[in-house]
């Protein structure tokens, strides 16, 4: 492991240097990074949607994936399900705080995409 | 879709509001999202590192899974190889400036682990 060559700081505003592996960081890769999850995370972000909702803005995202993964969000604390007691009853996905503060981390990966992601190669 | 029913901002430096979906996002996450792809960039963060540096902090992580990963990584143009002529000869994975510029990204994803994964149930 090198730790002596490290790239000259391009974000001089950020003191602390990175450690090669956190198992916190890992963790939440491990959650975020699953397929789909950071494109659902974005719509709710932009505030409670229902079931039908989130999949009529994501192209290609399935019903059964959509519901796994509201399920896993669930379970993680990212989103809680609020039945309205409406007739008929609506069922909203809204994010829990832990869930908003996720705000910061879509907002660099849209900032980071618009800038490098046009001009690379095709997947 | 709802559009008026945005959460209140709790990040009020940031002026504008996210659409629902980017295609160019959901690629950018469709390829940082994959299995070890965010533990692998983050041990390239800290500088450039051979081979079995990489598969040595990374619990858990395959050899074939590390070079398939390192191989997306330059087909996306993200990671660079480089063969230095020492003897034997030395191979080094670096990041390109557009993967270097993926730091903000591991930033914002470590100290929102660090604040919210601790505590949330585990997986």
């Amino acid at each position: 492991m090198k730790t002596d060559n490290v790239y000259e700081a391009g974000h001089t505003h950020e003191a602390e240097a990175l450690t090669e592996f956190c198992p916190q960081y890992a963790r939440a890769i491990n959650v975020l990074g699953r397929r789909w999850m950071g494109v659902i995370l974005r719509v709710l972000l932009t505030g409670p949607h229902r079931f039908n909702e989130i999949l009529g803005v994501i192209p290609g995202l399935s019903d059964p994936t959509l519901s796994q993964r509201l399920r896993e969000l669930e379970t993680e604390g990212l989103v809680t399900r609020r039945v309205l007691p409406t007739s008929p009853v609506r069922v909203e996905y809204e994010l829990t705080p832990a869930g908003r503060d996720l705000e910061r981390v879509v907002r660099e990966i849209s900032t980071w995409a618009a800038t490098w992601m046009s001009a690379a190669p095709a997947t």
